[in-house]
């Protein structure tokens, strides 16, 4: 008996494109990223990893990703569960403004600590500025759980109880379960899966658009560390293009 | 205390396009189509009718009417809910047919019946032929609910309780409820509301990508007969572009 998850990070958005921190702001996706999207499906197709269900978190980037996906796969009538712990890192006061010019003003240190740090959140945002959601009405229930800024810990920290609530119950169900989310809410979990140090997991850049597979045994460990990249050559350069953000 | 419930026949497919009978063949939208749900969703928006769950059909052209018209809306993150009772009518043995072509070799009285008439279902379509649904994996559970081919009735018949079991507890939770499907699931369920005869409901068209917004009161009776389009002129309009499909 063996559990099949199916990871895919978002494809590029407005603000990728633009080199700008992003976390909650809800920006779509480019026609590069719509594109990806739907490459990711035709990779799940082709490989006959076809999703029973998907989770998704509340940004549009990671729906209209598994909605693309998901039809190029013709899998697009499959259930479907959104869960705001899958959104991406918040990214407190830096949402909105210039990578590089971040990098520039604080210098190359800082700059890490904020995108690759463990434990280090970025300065926190002031609820009622533009790129703060605490007036979006899908994050009304949340009340004081709504980040104001968040390092990977608390990813991890706020992803785990919906790894073990809403994700696991699929998977011990015997369904294929794809998550489409973010590179940061999927680092938090695959730091998890396979058991990366907090130092490890800096170095570990997760491509966008690119179908990440995991075999997972009884007890919910990976058969292969790291999981598998459909398309494995295509993944590490579009790894490498992640990692090199920020850079001029 | 009412309820508000939103419909939305999703735009034109390619088949829509083509003429062709489509029923339960999976085709997708076209760029038009992709626009119409899109203007639908802006003119939810615009009115305040904002979705707190999504029904759709399992058909590809209702669900990226949905996920368009959601997204357009700032609505892309509500829960969502599908199921094949919503589907468009099955259109049996004419699916994959040209409209014009039948209406020409069958005459206007067979061709108004099989489109129109409340309980005269088109001949049956045969398993294992290039338009049956035997072997698509989202239908595999219907077992001998698989329809062959379907009248009006019919489809009130297997939509009626997907509305009481599916539909209403949305409803009495308070929730605004889109429901994005087809022409004669729409058409079953506002004959439904609206008390309309076996007889009237052969000339009730419903027009592609125009919200129709039904508020209902503590019995689920309408309070307005009809209900009300966001947009009546283009949905009048667009209710008698579909009235003259299959006339040259």
């Amino acid at each position: 008996m063996t559990y099949t998850l199916v990871l895919l990070r978002h494809g590029e958005s407005d603000w990728n494109a633009k080199n700008l921190f992003t976390g909650w702001v809800d920006v779509p996706l480019t026609e590069k990223g719509r594109q990806e999207a739907i490459e990711g499906g035709d990779l799940l197709k082709e490989a006959g990893f076809l999703p029973d269900i998907v989770h998704t978190s509340l940004q549009r980037r990671a729906i209209m990703t598994a909605n693309l996906a998901l039809d190029a796969a013709d899998r697009h009538w499959i259930p479907v569960k959104r869960d705001w712990r899958l959104n991406e890192r918040h990214y407190g006061a830096l949402q909105g403004m210039n990578k590089s010019e971040i990098r520039e003003k604080y210098g190359e240190e800082k700059f890490m600590a904020w995108r690759r740090s463990y434990d280090t959140p970025p300065p926190e945002i002031e609820f009622g500025t533009e790129f703060s959601q605490d007036q979006d009405p899908q994050y009304a229930d949340l009340g004081d759980q709504l980040p104001k800024s968040e390092c990977l810990k608390d990813v991890v920290e706020r992803f785990l109880p919906y790894w073990e609530e809403g994700i696991k119950p699929d998977l011990v169900d015997d369904k294929v379960v794809l998550i489409a989310a973010h590179g940061n809410s999927l680092r938090a979990l695959v730091k998890y899966l396979d058991g990366i140090s907090d130092e490890e997991i800096s170095g570990l850049n997760i491509p966008t658009g690119q179908p990440l597979v995991y075999e997972l045994d009884e007890s919910f460990e990976p058969i292969e560390t790291g999981g598998r990249y459909l398309d494995p050559v295509a993944a590490k350069a579009a790894a490498e293009a992640v990692a090199n953000q920020g850079k001029k």
